[in-house]
């Protein structure tokens, strides 16, 4: 299983994404789902990828072939905006669907891939945008500030409850863990290694980036801390309930 | 959709479930999703039921029917222990599945049914089972104490943190009833008015019984202070990761 997260506040954007593959729960491998593609100071683009893996490393190994060929249609050096680095990212999923989709379905797989995607082109604005599998996408906006793939449900009430515009990357990051850890213990199939990165609006390259393995010391100071805060919100600020029981 | 949990604790069992159904977005109903049966100081079941309305309506009904025909596969007053009367459950279930199963199927639909099933006979233990589609069935332990069926996700973290075998059966309620205040927010489909039922372990009869309402008071506070818990929480106990963003 997969579980990534994007975010977009005022200051810029932050991805995470987990780096467990796992195909049958004997073989559970580390794939990287993380993927950036700068020219500092001209345009910087981060995407993080769910589904299936031979699709999205398909995707990502037909840009990067791409890149600097000069190919108006794939070459994320060519698009003008993030919007048409989107689209470009869209066009391959396309070709990818297009070579793979009809042979999946003969073997009863279906063609299933996503991604979040996020950059900024010099005069444009940082962007963020959820892909999905046709190719089609739709964009973060202040009331919806944040996308997730794959995994998403359990790591979602920390999201909704946090995120607002006005957080700082940091402590977008951190809500973006705690929404791991929460994720993590629910579904032993998401794990770490953990990636990281972060887009400042308006730096034009990748601000941040580290993976963070497993018994990675902020890791576990989140896992450690997390389910005693909310054992502690659960017993001392909510009033138990008139019931008798 | 729908969404039920069962928390069996040192103290007894506390059932808790939403009333929404919906047929797409346009039809959504109230519909009672918790039924019990008691004969107090002999014998007392509560079940909750998740999937389609009308399989689950149609096992109760069918049990509800068979109460007193003294029919020894079908009537709970007959049952000599709860594992047997979950056992009637499943020959409900698998009743309703010789009638409709193949008819469904043919209108493209999936037989999708299942229950969380407690109780207690003169003599024998209190016990929580979940009950599946194919009318087997699993029980809850001490290091599983907990069921939940239908929108079950966004609702686990809070109850994977807190469920203990020792909780009271008011801080049980407690955690179910926040549990819901995570899916409400995120899915909206499950809604008020929510069913909150106990049993006391060796009072063999239905210790409280509540419906919650739409602004119902104590469903207010948790709304209310739940997600400013977290935040504080949020703020306040997880210290900020070192990251230079």
């Amino acid at each position: 299983m997969t579980y990534c997260v994007g975010i977009l506040v005022d200051d810029g954007v932050v991805l995470v994404s987990d780096s467990r593959t796992n195909a049958g729960i004997d073989r559970v491998s580390t794939f990287r789902k993380l993927f950036v593609f700068e020219k500092p100071g001209e345009r910087v683009f981060a995407m993080v990828s769910a589904g299936s893996l031979s699709i999205s490393q398909g995707v990502v190994s037909m840009l990067s072939d791409e890149i600097a060929s000069g190919n108006r249609e794939l070459d994320l050096n060519t698009a003008d905006s993030t919007f048409n680095a989107a689209n470009m990212v869209g066009q391959a999923i396309r070709i990818m669907h297009d070579r793979h989709a009809e042979h999946l379905q003969e073997q009863g797989i279906e063609f299933d891939v996503s991604f979040i995607f996020a950059g900024q082109v010099a005069g444009g604005r940082l962007r963020l945008f959820q892909i999905y599998a046709a190719g089609n996408f739709i964009e973060a906006t202040a009331e919806t500030p944040f996308f997730q793939i794959g995994e998403t449900k359990y790591g979602k009430p920390i999201l909704d409850r946090v995120i607002t515009p006005e957080l700082s990357l940091r402590d977008a990051a951190k809500c973006a863990l705690i929404s791991f850890d929460s994720t993590m213990r629910s579904n032993v199939s998401v794990g770490p290694p953990i990636d990281v990165v972060s887009l400042r609006r308006d730096a034009l390259r990748i601000g941040f980036q580290r993976r963070l393995e497993e018994g990675d010391a902020y890791l576990d100071v989140v896992r450690n801390t997390w389910g005693r805060a909310l054992q502690e919100a659960f017993e001392n600020r909510i009033p138990d309930p008139d019931f008798d029981m």
